[in-house]
């Protein structure tokens, strides 16, 4: 069954579209948490970034600039986060690959006591132990698939 | 004078490097909110994801599912959250563009009581004013600059 997502790209489902290419489509969150709260979506449907074609990914990548841009232009702010989840543990409502731009806007910020404009975040930090550091980071690397490396030669 | 992260790059600042092409590299994030947190860094310095130019942000897409397929490979980890913040009420901590991605450890949840593991996210969502919303999405898509409809005509 298509997603959601997908319906609304079709235009099965009304939408407030901002922005249309071959690979990505933009519109208004139904339930913003600021405005000018924008999804920006691939055509192709993933339920997880991981699964996204390379091509696909980087025309998401193209496209984020240029409907941050508007999104600035249209609505004044200045600030603004995107985020992008991946599995309902992460806040993943949708499962179709979708990033959030949400402008945040002046005077109206966030704090985890008032709730606010925007996105809250909560960041707790730990030690990045030494000891660990750099087996996990040999063991990242050692990870990157070889169609990354193949395509990366060719370029 | 260049950021923090450019001398990340040029190696003037050790990292634990996970990934590095021609645009782009990935290092773990010193003070990681879980394991496996990593910063994905166009090699362009910009501060803010909308100043980037299209080259630089299509291969930061494209790098984003490498990355993260590699990361959720060494850490068991099959839930996370991509964030890019712009401006400092964003969050926003070093001025040269990052995205982060987040691993979220299966049993380690976050929430707003106890903090935890990974990113913890605040949202309030408002209404969509159907009086605004259609006029707010054609004042974003007016605003969607003529290089980017220009590029997608080429193609």
């Amino acid at each position: 069954m298509p997603s959601i997502f997908t319906r609304i790209i079709r235009n099965e489902i009304p939408s407030h579209r901002v922005y249309t290419d071959a690979r990505v489509v933009a519109f208004l969150d139904i339930a913003p948490i600021s405005r000018g709260h924008v999804l920006v979506v691939p055509v192709e449907e993933c339920e997880f970034l991981h699964q996204l074609s390379d091509e696909s990914a980087a025309a998401l990548g193209r496209a984020l600039p240029r409907i941050a841009r508007a999104v600035l232009a249209a609505t004044g702010a200045t600030a603004y986060n995107v985020l992008q989840n991946n599995g309902a543990v992460a806040h993943q409502a949708v499962p179709h690959v979708h990033f959030h731009i949400i402008p945040k806007h002046e005077g109206q910020h966030d704090s985890p006591a008032s709730g606010g404009d925007g996105l809250g975040i909560l960041w707790h930090t730990q030690q990045l132990a030494s000891s660990d550091a750099a087996l996990l980071a040999a063991s990242i690397a050692q990870r990157m698939d070889d169609r990354a490396t193949a395509i990366d030669r060719v370029e």
